[in-house]
């Protein structure tokens, strides 16, 4: 049996959710309108990013060109990043990290209004407050596969 | 003429706002993962959910036994249940009683990634307190259907 | 490169965050049953739309009017607005003032529960206090589209 659904454990304050919601609404703003330098400076200056096909970039320059490199994909498309079900997690030990975890569903809109859907992904990250900013140290992108089924 | 929108009526705090929103992440989690007895941990015991078609289970043992039932359906896809717009209502005679609706949306994506939808669904919840802990005491279900046009 | 992001200047509460998401999902609620008298009561009395195609509406009395007009295309839909990535932005000049921008996605379930998609937005909004409610007093409607690539 699993544990009990506890929101005793990490509950959060409604302004760190606030907050961390917002900062997602920023980050997602900067990579839907393509601007990549935005983009990046929403991570810290070695954050990483593990792809779900297992494509692990390093650091902000890193990013920048493999996003740059992906450009010819997104001529035609207008992408949009939605986001359900945040879990926030604070750390004991480190006041300034947060770790956090999403579903994303990833619209792509043709010039003729047509909306194409990419397959659902689960993210997990963890944030760091630097300056009193929040900023994404990692990223680990999961593609979603059909679970197994419990054991009879 | 409907009753002006007021947010004054039954406003959450933001606290609130995120435990509930917290809580329903990790329902949906387990839910999605086809953690059949984490997902019924999330209810009360004597927990109740009226299906869309009007089927109604009572208990954790019936709620267990009928997902169980309808494992195989799941066996090739990935499902991921999205909420929106919640509204939270907390009630003057009883400090442990939330009435919570949201819309939901669900996706399936199949093992090549194609994404299929459900239809929309519109929920109503029931969620209590018990040792600090949130749990869905009743849930009913109801497929949205078109609206009938206003008086003209 | 773009400014930094930054959760300082515009950082809002928690309770403020959960008012408004409550705000917008009662008016939604209110669109998505055709409540066309409802819906308008959550604007100001000279409250304005500018649809994505160009169109201005002002006043409720000339949005219950395009309203009645277009509800022939609503009889055998049931339409849902989901929102994505609230930017709440608070006014230092009028604290009765909120600038408020999110994406919004919009299915249409027809009666065999087939979901259809238009083509997303991104909503621009001034939301008023007023008696200590909260009214949109201002909507821009955006049709989302392919993004500039940035300078090389």
């Amino acid at each position: 049996m699993s544990q009990p659904v506890g929101t005793l454990p990490t509950q959060v304050t409604g302004d760190l959710y606030a907050e961390v919601q917002t900062f997602y609404a920023r980050q997602m703003r900067r990579v839907d309108a393509l601007d990549i330098e935005g983009f990046a400076d929403t991570f810290t200056e070695d954050g990483e990013v593990v792809h779900a096909g297992g494509h692990r970039q390093r650091g902000r320059a890193e990013m920048i060109a493999g996003m740059r490199a992906s450009l010819p994909r997104y001529q035609d498309i207008a992408v949009r990043h939605w986001f359900g079900h945040l879990i926030i997690e604070t750390d004991d030990a480190d006041a300034d990290l947060l770790r956090v975890s999403y579903y994303t569903l990833v619209t792509q809109t043709d010039r003729e209004g047509k909306v194409n859907f990419q397959p659902t992904f689960t993210v997990e990250d963890e944030l760091v407050r630097r300056d009193g900013r929040l900023l994404t140290r990692s990223r680990v992108i999961h593609r979603d596969t059909p679970a197994a089924p419990p054991a009879a």
